[in-house]
């Protein structure tokens, strides 16, 4: 009998509606991380959890495509992986070359700012990417610490190539950071093949995990900038040189790590390599070209070309008299599927759909577009009715 | 059939150990909370994800005592906790005095070194508390503009009480940081009674939920020095300013949140609360007591005198002659406890044992007693065979 008992009724148990996740993320988990991350917790410095740890850091890096050592999850969001990122190698007065083409190339920036670097922005609209030449004109004339790129840009759907920007940072001693939160798992990352120096993602996109921690990877470039920093790292909790004790060789208490998320980053992990992740990046693009076709039979548009559009994050652009928000209102309400708003420049002019990891599955496919069309038809917009199915029963499973 | 079949015999099923968690934490988590963290996932932005967060703010405002509006999980462990306060209101130049009897105010002391504070330490040795004086004579002279206090020492096991402190602070014009990792749901922690401003504590101590998120609390002089700052939070992932836009009234997007993380905070918040705040700190102070009973009987001695002893965080001096990793590790192996050594200029002297939150119960207290005594007696220690359990016997349930 609880001291307390009018807890139980002004706090009912959880139970939360079992949505389809089709926004820019948290994507669908996959029920065996969930189960994973219900195993019983054990101690940061337990030898079976170190053990974890061991197997964790193996798996990141073959997902990562990379042999880099420093290969392990900040205990954090994929925003903390980012900070993590840029306060080990930028020191004030620092210059840094960020290219800006959605909200996360925002975001680099307004770090970079806040760590005393001198800011160098590349800026092109919203759902477009921007050429190497720029690149190479903000690096010119003067020596450039770090070129900070989004690889998959999470508010556009915009996907940008990385071996030339790596190529080009590297002629001028510059380091490449890419921000992989919506790419890992979902689409090549080679981090080695590239030369990208500084990685970071999410669990919560294509990793099919829940949202809490930010796997990142340090290249040997990295880490001998690390070594020659002249000022200490700002942050404490973030300072790999300290998370290089507990997650190096020598396990040294630094802090206590999220054990039951690690369980369940684990899990996801050795989902994508079972299923081989060649296997994993064709069933993203198959499902994203499903979804297209569909969305264009419709008679809606994409915002992003072909040839640089995700396959994972599609940004669909909002026909004109249409109600943005009773539309993912409807979908949320009555078909239990999130999609998601467009942020910043792009606010009530996209829709994003993500088909992430265990999301990118052609039911999800079919059951956002029957219910999309639904309710622009409800709507009374100008769409092909049965359009949609048609053209996605055009493509093989 | 997996692509990759060799995955699932390189990487069996995870299967942790089934450990009695009487380290310094993790703590026994509750079956309950494990539950509630397998709930379906929904989106960071979901009206019921929203509810879910106005609950856990709600609960964390009796946990802490606060009518603080600015109380809210922030998205990393304990220390993410402590930076988060500290960076938010400290600035370059400002005076920090900080009270250091253990490896806790040590990491307060190097935080604010990192943000380019002044850092003025009060030290005395571990297992000691410091006295008002001491605080007075630091922050005398100069502006001071926060006093740091760890409240309850996970290193140490020292109480350090803060009301008198927060009055001296408050007469200076200082701002009281309290770290209330290990306190927080096992003893009295009153933030407004008490005049603390800024509070921080971890799930995985008194709270029996695993580790991941760090919940923290402003007071309005807190909020205030913040809105007076000159310069902008050097941590964008830990700036208050904008994660209040997501966790106040309008829920903008910030970064994505540890969903299923916060399920199991706001299960464990309703244990603690239905069993009532009372009840709990008793329950704490009883096995504690019980706890030292046992180990003074077998002719063990405690590090901290009992003024000023945590009952949930007991260190217990490691005898002449006795084999501190032998011990821990037959402990572990043979009885599947865990219980913590010590840390910095206690390492190799203590025994860190915690009755915390699930893990603060009778049969805990009883089978540690018991592995202990029979582990000490076959490495020949200088005990009295039977006179903890005896002792406890006298002691009701």
């Amino acid at each position: 009998m609880p001291a307390h008992p009018h807890f139980r009724q002004d706090f009912p148990q959880l139970d939360p509606p079992v949505r389809t996740l089709m926004g820019p993320g948290p994507s669908d988990i996959h029920p065996r991380v969930l189960q994973a991350m219900a195993a019983p917790t054990i101690g940061h410095l337990d030898p079976a959890f170190l053990r974890c740890m061991d197997e964790i850091q193996h798996l990141l890096q073959q997902v990562f495509q990379t042999k880099n050592k420093l290969t392990f999850p900040v205990s954090g969001t994929g925003s903390a992986g980012m900070e993590c990122c840029m306060v080990n190698v930028i020191e004030p007065g620092d210059r840094v070359v960020i290219a800006q083409n959605g909200v996360f190339g925002g975001r680099m920036a307004d770090i970079a700012e806040r760590l005393g670097a001198e800011v160098v922005k590349i800026q092109v609209p919203f759902g477009q990417k921007f050429e190497i030449d720029a690149v190479r004109t903000a690096m010119a004339g003067k020596p450039t610490k770090l070129v900070g790129v989004v690889h998959a840009e999470t508010s556009t759907g915009v996907l940008q190539a990385l071996p030339e920007i790596a190529a080009a940072a590297h002629e001028v001693g510059a380091l490449l950071l890419a921000d992989c939160v919506t790419s890992l798992g979902g689409m090549p990352v080679k981090l080695d093949e590239w030369g990208v120096d500084l990685a970071y993602s999410g669990t919560q996109k294509c990793l099919s995990c829940p949202p809490g921690l930010a796997p990142v990877s340090f290249s040997e470039r990295a880490v001998q900038a690390l070594k020659a920093r002249k000022t200490k790292v700002v942050s404490w909790y973030l300072d790999v040189t300290m998370l290089l004790n507990y997650w190096g060789g020598e396990r040294v208490y630094h802090h206590t790590a999220p054990i039951n998320m690690l369980y369940g980053l684990r899990e996801a992990l050795l989902i994508v390599l079972e299923e081989g992740l060649e296997a994993v990046f064709a069933r993203h693009q198959r499902h994203g070209d499903m979804l297209v076709a569909g969305v264009e039979a419709m008679g809606l548009a994409m915002l992003v070309p072909e040839a640089y559009r995700l396959p994972q994050l599609n940004t669909v652009v909002i026909p004109d008299g249409v109600d943005d928000a009773a539309v993912r209102r409807a979908l949320l309400q009555d078909y239990n599927i999130e999609i998601g708003g467009g942020l910043g420049d792009l606010k009530g002019k996209v829709w994003r759909v993500g088909l992430m990891g265990h999301a990118s599955r052609r039911e999800n496919v079919v059951s956002f577009l029957a219910a999309l069309e639904s309710i622009l038809l409800q709507q009374g917009a100008d769409i092909q009715p049965g359009a949609a199915l048609a053209a996605v029963a055009k493509i093989g499973a």
